[in-house]
């Protein structure tokens, strides 16, 4: 099949789980080029992990693309292999991988991951990712046919995340904060070709509405277009209107989580 | 011999010391596949770096495995190359290698590593991961007898590190706090077959003595089984007993260290 | 050319930003061996990057070594690519490079990254080293001249960044901390042979003067030569002084930030 295999996960940096799935996946498929996506997903956050792999996705070459991000794991939620545009994602069935599902083109069929002659033995309640992901993904590397690994799950019924909503509206356009980076950009769920919609051009002045406070942003093409320590907004590498501070932190100086609210319209 | 080498060590991710080893291992042994154990075993932790190779080492392929928590490095003890199991065990002589190796059924031979021919030339004191360990690692990997490494070290003389104490009792199993991983889960050194020779099924309600305080905590399946932010007792990953709050952080909660005693039995 | 790839960037771990550059590399270079240098250089800190890049060079395999350290990307610097020492690096042309390509001989010749047909389409303006530097490092990877990627530029027109400064005196030499390691191990400018040439021997006392401080340090081979908690001066894994507590933070102990100033002498 393929000779990528990824691997995004909460596991973090500081124990041998990781290493424990490269070593389970190097054990069954030696020939596998294994790409590490992100581990340092905060701990259970299913939404972060969702868009980390979904805007990550298109930059990958196509894979099996493992997602453990599990707060559920050894509980009820099923374990999936989804079929989308030529990838393999597999991970929990609870919406981790749904944004990278669509951003791959939509699932074209999914399977339950329940075959556990494809599994190591005992199987671990709380490690799916070394016990059940890594040594499946191995396998389907080296040619194990993805309808092997359980019965057909409808697409219609796979756990879909809410995505973060944005609304273009008569003069301005409303979102949320998506994700905050370890720079302190503030990611919105607004597209740049949604502003650009309202008639906003680079270096136009942004009205910005965080809830009752209001600000006026420079709209550049980065953040560098602005002196260290000003505010700013711009299109980010994922083509999304995001909140910096030239050299600072835009998340801390605004007060800005991920889920705020965000308005934001041309200035006449 | 092999083409896995993997590298665990205390050197953080600030600096370019991994990529020091990376690249002497990629310059000699090209063929090899290195595989990344943890880098973020904190400073000097000899203890820390022993149980997550040993806990790891039974998924990785059998390959050449660097240790390298040393803060003797330049000091009086020797490294030495470990025979065990079909892998080969490279670092200190400090017992960070001692359970890795008896996890991997007890070494069959060792050698101390002392044939400078095998080393990059000059060796810094402070620095034989990337000095002394890689390269012998990668000429290991392309071929070199680990009896070219230098003379016999008796097995029995071997520096063995004290294995956390566990104690199975009348009515009662007695046990420390080995490890505290990023979530909080408290891994303790009482194996889940000494728990269930005592009676204890999945289900039940544990009796936990954490030194004078006493407390009643489920013992299910995993952390999943209980509802978030509360305690649970459950067999982890590695078949010890962990102490856990779903969602939330155990070792925090009930002030646990590691190397704090705990005494575990069943409730009546 | 080579099938050797090394990236040092700022942009954490935190996110899938390395993640894509390794996949755009992955699908444009199958057969390229990726090394991680360093991806948590302090955001925008292009001192530490030039650093933590010419202090590891020595020991990576000739190859093609990106750096992403880039305050001003999307601003006016140029990108550029340069041939020193059978090496090519890639990077913005701010001084990022200037030290390694220093360590490896010098620049031989230097091409600015220009011609967009080597790119990703579109250019995210904040992510080179995913749309510009990848993208060119898996195509000269694969036999791309670096000739096709722009006009030449001079290369003493390059971006040099000016070197931690360190003078031998008469009796003394005077330098300046370089950088603090994650052990707090302080660096200073002072090459070990310079020490030398004032007659200093490993096992005497160093005079050290930080500001209108003074103190006697031991000049050990290592600081396990002390005993833990104790200061020492030795010789580093780069040849450099280094300033350190045993199992302890000399950074903090002393309040020695990079830049600071230090003068050794012998004690008579």
């Amino acid at each position: 099949m393929t000779s990528v295999i990824t691997l995004l996960t909460d596991y973090g940096l500081e124990d041998g789980y990781v290493a424990a799935c490269h070593g389970v996946i190097a054990g069954i498929a030696p020939q596998a080029r294994v790409i590490d996506v992100c581990h340092l997903i905060p701990s259970g956050d299913v939404r972060r992990g969702a868009a980390v792999l979904a805007q990550t996705i298109p930059y990958l070459p196509p894979g099996i693309h493992i997602g453990a991000v599990d707060p559920g794991a050894g509980g009820a939620r099923r374990a999936v292999a989804v079929d989308a545009g030529g990838r393999v994602f597999i991970g929990p069935d609870n919406g981790l991988l749904s944004w990278a599902v669509r951003a791959s083109g939509g699932a074209r069929a999914a399977y339950e991951i329940s075959n556990a002659e494809h599994f190591l033995r005992p199987v671990s309640p709380t490690f799916h990712g070394r016990d059940v992901f890594s040594p499946v993904a191995g396998r389907l590397s080296g040619g194990l046919e993805i309808t092997d690994l359980g019965p057909e799950v409808p697409v219609d019924r796979l756990v879909v995340l809410p995505e973060p909503t944005s609304q273009l509206r008569e003069g301005c356009v409303e979102g949320e904060v998506v994700s905050v980076d370890r720079y302190g950009n503030t990611q919105l769920s607004i597209a740049a070709g949604d502003l650009h919609a309202l008639g906003v051009q680079v270096g136009d002045t942004l009205g910005v509405w965080l809830g009752r406070r209001q600000l006026s942003l420079p709209y550049r093409e980065t953040y560098a277009a602005v002196p260290p320590g000003e505010l700013v907004a711009f299109a980010d590498s994922a083509g999304l209107i995001a909140i910096a501070v030239n050299s600072g932190d835009a998340a801390q100086r605004l007060g800005l989580p991920p889920g705020a609210h965000v308005r934001l319209s041309p200035t006449p």
